[in-house]
């Protein structure tokens, strides 16, 4: 009795495992399936291709959220947060930003802001709970807050792992090549800004280009570049030529990253991006960046509380700027080895990081991002796989409202995988449809069914299952279930090979949203002007 | 300015990433470490070594779980169940049974029971709703039920990928390697029993084999095979050796499980062993065997309700065969793929049906078993890590007490993959201190740290983090979080690899915990005499 491909022996009794796995045999299948089912192979081909890159509508979670904190250690850790803004002040390391704490009243010694907690939650409270990402195509609009997330890829990676799997300096035509993914993932709902450093352009131009090739691949939203002050207004120059001046009052059409400092310490560049993008309403992320150990206490809970403190004081100084300015509790996460000193992502303390911040987020009433496929991993291996599941896991549970780095990540963010990204696009839209929760409305259609079919037999040709089964199970195009003799017989195909197939085929089928012409040139013309103004410094890139 | 090691740029701006990521140089952390921490060099080597075997208590979660029923759903959900038992019936396909049911006043017609919702409430009242699950050693007995959680690793495997990561059939040299690595692993407690196959003993002899091997080479708890009735037997006349005839009367100390035939049937062979576990007071896993869509209709909820009618059934019969005796809610889960007919893992229904079967057996307040670690990859490739990882976060989140494959599954079941065996065990002792929720031990401590260091500083040198680096963050072995400048100088060694080097160092470190040579000696003579008696029945093993 040779084993059937499928699943183990799990102790069934051989000859009930020879009649269960018989079901799952893909030719009993498809020939039930064909002979149940109006269409029969037409009706088989469409369900095995069917290419669809709609993008799905932020997802409206469903799901009740991992909440492990009670009200009393949520005033606990409110207190704990205050308290380090009133008794230690953190250091706003910018001159313009102290200027603005002592027109607001607060107390300032040196560099050092004491902020006393009353007048932090009075400034938070104006900080819309959520607000609409404006894209410009309006029916990928997205919403940012309450139950809603959104899924937007990793960004920042100084190298890329190609097409060929190859490791190497990314240039601009492949940072267009992962906006033009993104423009085509449906759970991918932004195409962020520098997925990967376009190294063939001046580092003191590239916020220029990159912002271009979001606005120009993509229709969804985009994110902009903070990398200084002068980069944010010049992104907020372009949004304005992309969507019209008044429309960017009154819209927010990109997001701004602003990393803290941890422990305490904001700076000028990132201070001086608030300004540009909260000035012009843009809503910015404000992020402390979270070293657990070795910038924070080594512990979860006053970890938290730390990032709590830093976090909150950057929400405030978005309203000292601009009252009523959209703006997002943020961070990076990991822990750091105690043994090496190297950061960890995928680690328990992390999810618990999350379920707790995402707490105190909704506790202050404002949208929340975290991060999705972080990891350490330096190819796509299965280590990569494990981290990048446990952390989008944890924050679907935790209820993120804006899941960065959702895609792409490897290497502690130094790469950005070509291959992993199309197959974390895919993850996060397995978790869109597990945080949507169970569905009811078929529950007593379905119960028929099962009258029908009865003790003993099979489900495959009953109309409930010919009618349900497109949208009842996800899946998965990047897993490979078949039998391994199926998978030898196609050549071994491993899950990097596979999604880079895709990533090609994604790309040949790409066709691009075209910019109306006007603002296409307007664009253009800006960034010519600004490249003739701004020295072209290129020190970064002759460094590799 | 060649950035740092170390993650993405993520938007800081260059001299604030510059100052962050210096904390993360291991350079700088054990500089650091060595000059603050008593002990220094030999603290550090302690750090290093440090291998502790020893196994960790059964799991105490203290996480909320996900519950997405509200009180209706699930009276909704009950009652579902409840009327496809008394409408539609269930087989019994066993003439014992059958006999047994109708001495009960249940109706029978024919091989179709049908169970009054009462007369089933009834019955698995006497469930207990946990019990103490005895291992030889009794500081490794551990708790099933109530929010306890243990890991046992995956069996019934009939190929394994090896220690030099070729795919081939087991031995029973196989069975023992696995047997001596769950003793090892501080988050696995039960040495389970037929972890691969061993195909160098004939089918009929084999239950002996694999029941001493599980015996011998861990005095964790272990399971008990059912693969025919009289198997069972064996099973237990080995339990009672072992433990005595009247310690083996009051304590469980094996779990057999018997796998439903979705949907509607319990068959002889399955029923038979359950009868001779359940008869000697010995737990019974009550699994009916999902593979959504193709035995369940093609849809969440439903699929739950009748898996849910199937495994009352079966625990009201554990009722029927002695009153009070422990049983577990069970299940084996997948769902179909609709294109190829393939059973899929990792895929969020099965996430859901997790969360919904985790209320239900809460429900009935009896313990629930659910599936760890399953995959279909065919190798140990990053699907392998995102489908585990997503599963186990799953079943921990939905509260499984006894999360069985929790280690080594791939490809649908039919190879136990040795490297992802011990990355599995490394995972379930990562989401055992996730679901033990955050620690508040040290929060004032912490807080106090956080005054000490202030703004700008870091917290390596600070007596608080010295005092509770160790238990702080978890530092998992198997993933790499090396620079990859570092990975390259090692060897580009990829996590299967180290996994492998981690088995082989274990089993290099290995010591038996000795049976008493009494019971040693008559468990030979037992397994000597049965194999004289049963004819050696070698079908299975000629067909490989």
């Amino acid at each position: 009795m040779r084993p059937v491909f499928g699943f183990g022996q799990e102790n069934a009794a051989p000859n009930e495992q020879a009649e269960v796995k018989a079901d799952q045999n893909s030719e009993t299948f498809m020939s039930v399936a064909a002979r149940s089912r109006s269409g029969g192979r037409a009706g088989r081909r469409a369900l095995r291709t069917a290419p669809d890159h709609d993008m799905l509508p932020g997802l409206a979670r469903n799901l009740p959220l991992c909440e492990p904190l009670d009200e009393d250690q949520i005033r606990k850790l409110d207190d704990a947060s205050m308290s380090i803004l009133e008794d230690v002040g953190i250091i706003f390391r910018d001159p313009i930003a102290l200027d603005d704490w002592k027109k607001a009243c607060a107390r300032v010694d040196g560099e050092r802001v004491y902020l006393d907690r009353e007048h932090v939650r009075e400034l938070i409270r104006t900080i819309p709970s959520s607000f609409t990402y404006h894209a410009r195509n309006p029916k990928k609009n997205v919403p940012v807050g309450g139950n809603r997330t959104i899924f937007v890829p990793m960004t920042g990676a100084p190298f890329l792992r190609d097409l060929d799997g190859v490791r190497r300096n990314p240039m601009l035509d492949d940072l267009a090549m992962f906006h033009k993914l993104s423009h085509m993932l449906p759970a991918i709902h932004s195409s962020a800004h520098h997925i990967v450093e376009p190294y063939d352009h001046p580092i003191s131009h590239r916020h220029l280009r990159i912002t271009y090739s979001s606005m120009k691949h993509s229709d969804k939203t985009f994110m902009g570049m903070t990398t200084s002050p002068k980069n944010a207004e010049d992104v907020m120059d372009m949004c304005a030529i992309l969507f019209g001046e008044e429309y960017l009052e009154n819209h927010p059409v990109t997001t701004g990253n602003c990393n803290g400092n941890s422990p305490l310490v904001w700076d000028e560049t990132m201070l001086g991006a608030m300004r540009a993008f909260s000035k012009r309403n843009q809503p910015v992320l404000c992020s402390p960046f979270v070293l657990g150990g070795a910038n924070t206490p080594a512990s979860v809970v006053p970890a938290v509380a730390q990032l709590n403190a830093e976090a909150l004081s950057a929400l405030a100084y978005t309203q000292v700027i601009r009252k009523g300015a959209p703006a997002i509790y943020g961070h990076y996460l990991s822990t750091v080895s105690m043994r090496s000193g190297a950061p960890m992502a995928g680690t328990p303390e992390i999810s618990l990081m999350n379920f707790l911040i995402g707490q105190l987020a909704r506790y202050y009433d404002v949208p929340w991002r975290s991060s999705g496929s972080l990891g350490g991993a330096k190819t796509f291996d299965a280590q990569a796989g494990y981290e990048s599941a446990t952390t989008l896991n944890a924050v679907i549970h935790a209820g993120a409202n804006y899941i960065w780095h959702a895609a792409g990540w490897n290497e502690a963010g130094m790469h950005c995988c070509v291959a992993k990204f199309i197959v974390d696009a895919e993850q996060c839209a397995m978790v869109y449809r597990m945080a949507e929760g169970p569905r009811w409305d078929d529950f007593d259609e379905a119960l028929a069914a099962v009258r029908d079919v009865g003790p003993g037999g099979h489900y495959l040709g009953h109309p409930h299952t010919q009618e349900n089964f497109q949208r009842a199970f996800f899946m998965p195009d990047m897993f490979d279930n078949n039998s391994i003799e199926q998978w030898k017989a196609e050549g071994e195909v491993e899950i990097t090979e596979r999604a880079l197939k895709q990533a090609r085929k994604l790309l040949s089928e790409y066709q691009e949203p075209k910019l109306d012409e006007a603002r296409n040139e307007a664009l253009l013309d800006y960034i010519a002007r600004r490249e003739r103004e701004i020295p072209a410094e290129d020190a970064l890139n002759q460094d590799y």
